[in-house]
């Protein structure tokens, strides 16, 4: 049996590559709202899928291509298809064997970074893009955008790695990143900010920055660490020998270690309380500072790109926010695309070979920047005619007009790109998916009461004896019934058959003392304890409470300790909303809707 | 030093499979409600567990025995035992040493391997299911069902690696997937429907099939992302060379991006929306249909594969749910059980060798129907034997009878699969394990109010000096306290000591102008700031309300700001539920109850 | 292309690792409070970059120095900096070029083992520790504690590698668990256990232990697995055979495995329940047992290791809790500490080579138990003197005295070590990182709402025209608001301008027969749906509440279906809690508290 080669490495290595993918999905679902994570984690699902397509099809074939037009683009090919049959059919050990190993191995390997770069997009444009021009965005990169710039930087024949001194970049802080950061800048600058992000005066000017706070941080923290273990395969997986391979594990775990512990210490000054979220982000910045450099840069060029790093996410969060009021749920700018271009840079002055700071010569720091600065320009103007298209394009058809200052007025209140004011503030799971919640359980009420309960036959029950005095002013009634979860259903049926049109229902704790344990013995304390149920609180008018009391007394009654109370009350008077009635009116039921929706 | 061999691989790919054990957890659990998580968990291990000690004494034996008996079954045999003294005394590189490496990776591989067959099941039977009868299961599984069929497949000597042309499964659709969806398919047959899946007419027809979502769908996709991850391992552990091992990475790439794309497609046509829960599913199911031929189809084969999967995973889930009204809790059936078969079948049209599209030959379609078929039977029979025991003999002992009409009879009330009512509607974390909450901080009420708070003297205390209307008809009085939820112990157990018998808990937010800032300061708005609190509702009709407010005040009084208010209104008249009592009688205690219980 | 070698599997399996500071992080943050989230995942974190930092400048030279004095310590050097000299300008294959892989790959491995000791504590000490205290406690075990002790077990010159037999540790269970175990001990005896932890009686006396339960149990068994996994790196990491890595799974697999089946039966039997966090421990127990033995003891010994440590973990957490009293929040001693311990004795009776029971020989288990006082004993003596340093330092300082009694007693009210009560009651994540709640959607009410709404106009607005009884005897009225929770802003906001100073906020589930539906059709029953509301709840005497009912219809009514009822009822008296106010005085503001804080 033969010996795992560095290609069987680059294999395994995109497997972990591959579970950065969870590790964007759970960063970008634990930044962002509750009410979206449905949403969130479909577009981290679909970008991998429609990129896998894509790439196969068109986009490997574009990129590494080895007929490759001056320098700039590979003519599509089918050469993944066909190396198969060589896999299949030849020889291991013969040179087209191992050639067709390399377009496999090759085609995986890429197929993941590219995936990486399209992932990006989705947490910066989180909580108010629509699903559909997700879709379109993320088949637009993986088609054209990516596989044409980074078959410059890592196909033998692409024009930045044939520069002299070539183009660096190890592992993607340019070909990936800040390809990734660059689409996410333009395209928040098209999507505009969610609803609440920024307060403006009446003039328009932003007058407060609001922070809202991702749901679950947990996840968010389990996402960064799960990028940061897959990135030990990302910038390693292209080694070719255990040296290296050490190298870059050194160079990938310094760096980010750094640049979270510049901020937590620089937040701690600052705000006296270090902050975990821009620590956290400031650890996912050293990373993709340290990509392009990973193989190339010493321990010292490694601390230098992590203590950068750290200020730099800061720096461009506070930018962004502050100054440019751009909404960026997760900060994909500040770290992939800030920290991106800071990576190839880099490596203009800490490359131990060619470096600025090692040889004194600017040659690779003056390629470096030409690279980053073509990198970002092609992505830049690809995405703004992407986003571009997306946003106005299904207006100028809905309005049937080209006129492009009707166009940008009718897209203030619908576009192709941005979901509607309504649809945001539900949230996305509802609006795009009908997916009530993604955690039904802990919303304030169990979803699974959308059901039917019990059939109790509740015919012929007669109103409750129970005492009410006639003579109060109050000419409503509220009865609050407090019983056992299992039992709400049920009750709601049979409310609904009585002629009952409302009810409000809390979950609360219900408290009392345990069941035939009656006094307080000689001092010591007596226990309650606490038991959930459910609080039902309805509001009648013509409807007799004396009934509502004896049919909720009926099914809840599951002659069992603990099946509840009912209260009765007062109420001096009642309006609805919508209509401004008051009283009776107020508690009989809506008329039908004109049938037009 | 020497270098990593392909059975280097073999163990690190075994590994990723563990991991699997993980994604399996996960998936399961976010894909059930909350009430049966720590129960779901726990399976989850268990299986993983008990699988570990029957494979180590007999099921390695059974499977991968070099006596094996007509083809059929392996001797039980202590080789894993006795292969540790080679390997400690033993020379590397001698044929005997070399043996008995074989042996322990073989033993680390299918035991992974054999754990995942049986951890399928714990899904589909969730939130229903004895713990107890789940631990048996596994053991059977893992004893009798797995070690044998698996051994037809990969041990040397099995029939249907024998026949002409070989069985092909290179990594389990059939012998894994399709035996954990089969013994799926036959437990919850045994087990039932989950109390409000199905809604029934008198004549017990089927009228509505409700869905019952899971709790937490990041979670689920966390899950199904180490699913994919892992199922590189999965499919690639057996590679034994670096093109082998592409190709494999490859088909495993596209089938489930496929089948997730066909299912999103077809969703959101069909219903306006994209489905997340059934897309995620059909990733999983790409996967299953192309473990089978992972080694032996090309592009196109795994293509075709994983958009037959995509609606066969929706097309089984419809048939099941519809047709079937069988209940399966997080799609086993249809991913593992639906595409096993298919999976198995698929390359009896797309291996490239010998494959029926590939060479107009039907005879490895032939073995491979044959295959699936014995495997499907074999382990439904043995299931079906299992359940049924794990179902009936229970009752059969506590009844003392063997009548099996009677039986049959009694069983739908008790028996020794299913959880009794009450025990499945207030959770298997309860019921099972005595685990109040899998999250006791996100229930209504904090579970650590469950304790005692601070000893405040009250004695001497005198009722509160608070004017209350002496004349208001209402005879019971609420008192409705705000308070900090720090207090809420220490209220609790003051209340007790002056007769108050039960009280109603909500956590709410106060929500209060800031200490100070009186006024609005010309027009510009004040912020009112929300702070979290805990509302306690008591009504008495004995117990002084002036009494109950005073001593409110001194527990909760810390002399700081936002201590809380103590409302008091009228309440006209309560009921007990369980007892019909109205009045003073429902607000004292209960009478001991007889001590039977 | 060259081969990976066993050093390229010691990188990967560092990666393996590493991933286990995810594993860390989940597990205790599953198990401890939501309240301290935030800080517990901050302090998993910075523990491994202040490690990063400490390790690479003085601990790493210190630990495997080649200048080692007298088996005792290393001295400091930066051989990891000079060594990427010679892995840059080198040639592979020559023995220097091997040397510096050698010193690059110890340094990353030895670097995530220093992380996994010093990160064992955070999770004994949780929800009560100083985030400050936490990083100077993580740099010093990183510089000295470790880096010494681990030097005598894994330089080749270190003592305890140089006695005969030479102490066995393969992976860790001394030199790495039981340092972490040995410093969770000495920490939670300095610190003190959390509030509610233990109830006492007024002599001191403990009369109540209390379960503090964590907040997610998927969180901490995804934790759990995620350890389990990586375990398979950490045990497996150092082998340099494919036979040895081979053994390292099995027993890997099997000792865990057995102690989690160990403790389910034992708490089956003895709690009639199998306790799922108790058998978790265990899982992990069983992996520290055999961490130390491995690569050493065969399928027996891993079996009875496993068992013992079931039994071990259980013992040792019941002795901690009732007998010693100390508060360790997620199990680290039991688990690390006893196990550590067990694990490496265990090797002195199991190693097949040495141990007694193989050879009748103890001087094996003599070196082991010398090891491993020798390692608890330098870890014990130097934390306590770290921990004393950072507890009293701080208060001698403040108070000016070095006086120990004063000291003593000052420390129990405020010491540099613990939070004092305030801050932890409210939970860490406020005190020590302002973050409202790492589960802000989960909250009773959604801290977004902490924000400002819309500008509804309601100048010139008058009472509305409500019907309200004039003669009731209630002076103080409450207006019950129940509308759609994107009201909420705009409604508190235009609240505060008529002069409203507090009200309580609640999410609730409003539940009506759908717009237009209503009648019961012919006997079939009516749904109604449930639609998350929030209600709002203001009492008010001066302001007039019809003009509260009038502006919040105005704010609230958008004009749709569902836009809420508002309901209007009597008071009869209200208090303010911290003046004892009560009337109207307890219902308008406070007055302008002094400056000094």
């Amino acid at each position: 049996m033969g010996n795992l080669t560095w290609t069987t490495w680059l294999l395994i290595g995109a497997a972990f590559v591959f579970f950065m993918q969870c590790g964007f999905a759970m960063v970008e679902t634990g930044f962002t709202r509750a009410k979206n994570t449905g949403n969130i984690l479909f577009k981290n699902f679909v970008d991998f899928c429609i990129g896998t397509i894509c790439f196969l099809f068109l986009g490997f074939g574009m990129m590494m291509g080895v007929d490759y037009v001056a320098g700039f683009v590979g003519v599509p090919n089918l050469d993944i298809f066909s190396c198969f049959n060589t896999l299949f059919t030849g020889t291991p050990g013969t040179e087209v064997y191992e050639a067709a190993i390399t377009t496999a191995s090759s085609f995986v390997f890429n197929l993941v970074f590219c995936a990486t770069a399209a992932t990006i997009v989705s947490g910066a444009m989180a909580e108010r893009t629509r699903f559909l021009a997700y879709c379109i965005y993320s088949a637009m990169i993986s088609l054209v955008v990516y596989p044409i710039e980074a078959g410059w930087v890592w196909n033998s024949q692409g024009w930045l790695a044939n520069l002299t001194p070539a183009f660096v970049d190890f592992a993607g802080s340019g070909a990936i990143h800040s390809v990734g950061g660059t689409a996410s800048l333009i395209g928040i600058i098209f999507l505009g900010a969610r609803i609440g992000k920024f307060e403006r005066d009446e003039k328009g000017k932003v007058v407060k920055v609001n922070a809202i706070q991702g749901h679950n941080m947990t996840i968010g923290a389990l996402g960064v660490l799960i990028l940061w273990f897959g990135w030990y395969g990302f910038n390693g997986a292209a080694a070719t020998e255990t040296g290296q391979l050490a190298r870059i594990f050194v160079t990938t775990t310094i760096a980010p270690s750094v640049a979270l512990l510049v901020v937590m210490i620089y937040t701690w000054i600052r705000n006296k309380k270090p902050d975990l979220v821009m620590s956290m982000n400031a650890s996912l910045a050293g990373l993709v500072g340290v990509t392009a450099g990973c193989s190339n840069v010493d321990i010292i060029g490694a601390l230098v790109i992590g203590i950068v790093s750290g200020f730099l996410v800061m720096g461009a969060t506070w930018l962004l926010e502050h100054v440019l009021h751009l909404d960026d749920c997760v900060g994909a700018v500040p770290v992939h695309f800030a920290n991106g271009i800071w990576g190839i840079i880099a490596v203009g002055f800490f490359d131990v070979e060619n470096g600025l700071f090692y040889t004194g010569d600017a040659s690779l720091l003056g390629v470096q920047c030409l690279g980053i600065l073509s990198i970002v320009a092609w992505t830049a103007v690809w995405m703004m005619i992407f986003f571009a298209a997306i946003k106005y394009v299904p207006v100028m058809i809905k309005y049937k007009t080209v006129n492009f200052a009707k166009v940008a007025e009718y897209a203030k209140t619908w576009n192709g790109l941005r979901c509607n004011a309504e649809e945001e503030i539900i949230g996305l799971d509802i609006s795009e998916h009908g997916l009530t919640s993604s955690y039904p359980d802990f919303v304030p009420s169990i979803p699974s009461y959308d059901g039917e309960g019990e059939d109790v036959d509740i015919s012929g029950i007669k109103p409750a004896a129970i005492d009410l005095a006639p003579a109060n002013e109050s000419k409503y009634t509220k009865i609050t019934v407090i019983t056992g979860q299992d039992k709400f259903l049920t009750l709601k049926d049979a409310m609904a058959k009585i002629g009952v049109t409302g009810m409000t229902v809390t979950n609360v704790m219900g408290c009392g003392t345990q069941a035939g344990k009656t006094g307080q013995y000689r001092g010591v304390k007596t226990t309650m304890r606490l038991i959930p149920k459910v609080q039902v609180e309805i509001v009648v008018s013509t409807v007799d409470p004396k009934l509502v009391v004896s049919v909720a007394q009926k099914v809840c009654d599951d002659g069992k300790y603990g099946a509840g109370k009912i209260f009765v009350s007062g109420i001096e008077n009642v309006m609805r909303v919508r209509t401004g009635e008051t009283g009776v009116e107020a508690l009989t039921n809506e008329p039908e809707p004109t049938p037009a929706k």
